[in-house]
């Protein structure tokens, strides 16, 4: 078990309904539209509810950023890649996008990973892979950050990334590795096929047996040659283009 | 005077050039090829620098994340909104692009100030104009979370971000609004004509009167219903766009 905190996360883990929610903690000073909105669904589900002091939620949460609410919820809920692909395969008939997946290559930052989670539930990414070492992982201060949309994420741990990406290309998923030197620009790329993208660390980029392993290399253009764009603006930008891409597609 | 540290600010004023530098410290103890850069781009424009301990870098930074290097510099030259246009009047006759600035509505987190100022950057917005009050200003913290870009930005301060606003307009701007829930998606909206992107903060985003000062308002579009974008990314995706769009326009 581990402690949710901030209305966030605890409310979009009552919401997706992925973890058990063992109790819920509210502050008894605090009242707002949604604090009640968690307690509403904390009845409505008959989870245990208790009021108790600011402190005691810091104390609990190991953090002041709990917004006047804790819960205690079941680690979060990782899924294998054979799932992450079989329902991909047994998608409904009336989906008409092809999967895309971001792949993630040893994001240390929980901040970086928490913005490319957000980001990559409000583009429709249909699932994440991470490495099993090296790697920011599943936390609660990664949810607080991912504004909750981590409790909605399809998230997969690799032990071995490599493996991954040849996985998924025997599934017939193309693999796009973005990489600030190399290959062709994020806008004359075809995105509308079933992808995967890889985005590296801030710090080194992919590695060089994940990049070697990519069907194609990207970069981002940019003007300005100061380093290049951070992690999780770099990761919006290219899940963005290939919402666009797909909406033009999809409307064509 | 101010105190910039980290390799990137110090090196990107260094090459920048619009800050006087008066002295520049190098930990003792530090060699690296970024160091040695710094070191020899302040011999060849007859800067004092002084080795000192790393510790004593701290403390003059009032931070740990010096990297080995700090500068005494004159404080951050922002430029008049006059200046600005100016300036693009008098751009030369070789630039085909018509001007893109971005204005920020009160952004008051530094870290996606600086985030935003380095997509700028990258993307090769002309210029930025930020509202005096309540709003994150350039600082050296701002700086290092630019990595550098900061250094190069053309930035104003505006008293009064409305009246900023209507004076670009009459300049012949359009200014685009970003707006979670109005008017047309991004990626049906004509970027290349000369423009003005507004972003709010991320908790509040436009206020109502700057809203409503905006010829048109602009949403990224989003699968997923959890909060919105962070506005650092929402920033990074709408440049970009303007960017492509520009690109494609350019090649056509």
């Amino acid at each position: 078990m581990e402690i949710l905190y901030g209305h966030h996360p605890v409310k979009e883990a009552l919401r997706a309904g992925k973890r058990t929610i063992a109790e819920i903690w509210l502050a008894h000073d605090k009242s707002s539209p949604r604090l009640n909105q968690v307690e509403e669904r904390a009845h409505a589900n008959d989870i245990a509810l208790t009021r108790v002091s600011s402190a005691r939620l810091t104390a609990l949460a190991g953090s002041e950023r709990h917004q006047g609410v804790c819960a205690r919820v079941s680690g979060f809920p990782y899924i294998g890649l054979d799932d992450l692909m079989k329902d991909k395969k047994e998608a409904p008939a009336d989906r008409s996008l092809p999967v895309c997946l971001l792949l993630l290559d040893s994001i240390q930052d929980p901040h970086n990973l928490g913005a490319l989670i957000r980001t990559a539930y409000c583009a429709g990414i249909d699932g994440l892979v991470i490495p099993k070492d090296r790697s920011a992982a599943a936390s609660p201060d990664v949810s607080r950050i991912s504004a909750g949309a981590l409790e909605h994420t399809r998230l997969t741990r690799a032990t071995n990334l490599v493996k991954a990406i040849s996985a998924l290309k025997s599934e017939g998923l193309w693999v796009a590795g973005l990489d600030r030197d190399g290959g062709d620009t994020l806008f004359s790329m075809d995105f509308t096929v079933p992808l995967a993208i890889v985005v590296g660390s801030e710090e080194k980029g992919l590695r060089p047996l994940v990049k070697k392993n990519c069907d194609m290399l990207v970069n981002i253009p940019q003007v300005g040659d100061v380093d290049s764009l951070n992690a999780s603006v770099a990761g919006g930008v290219v899940m963005y283009e290939v919402f666009r891409q797909r909406q033009v597609a999809g409307s064509a």
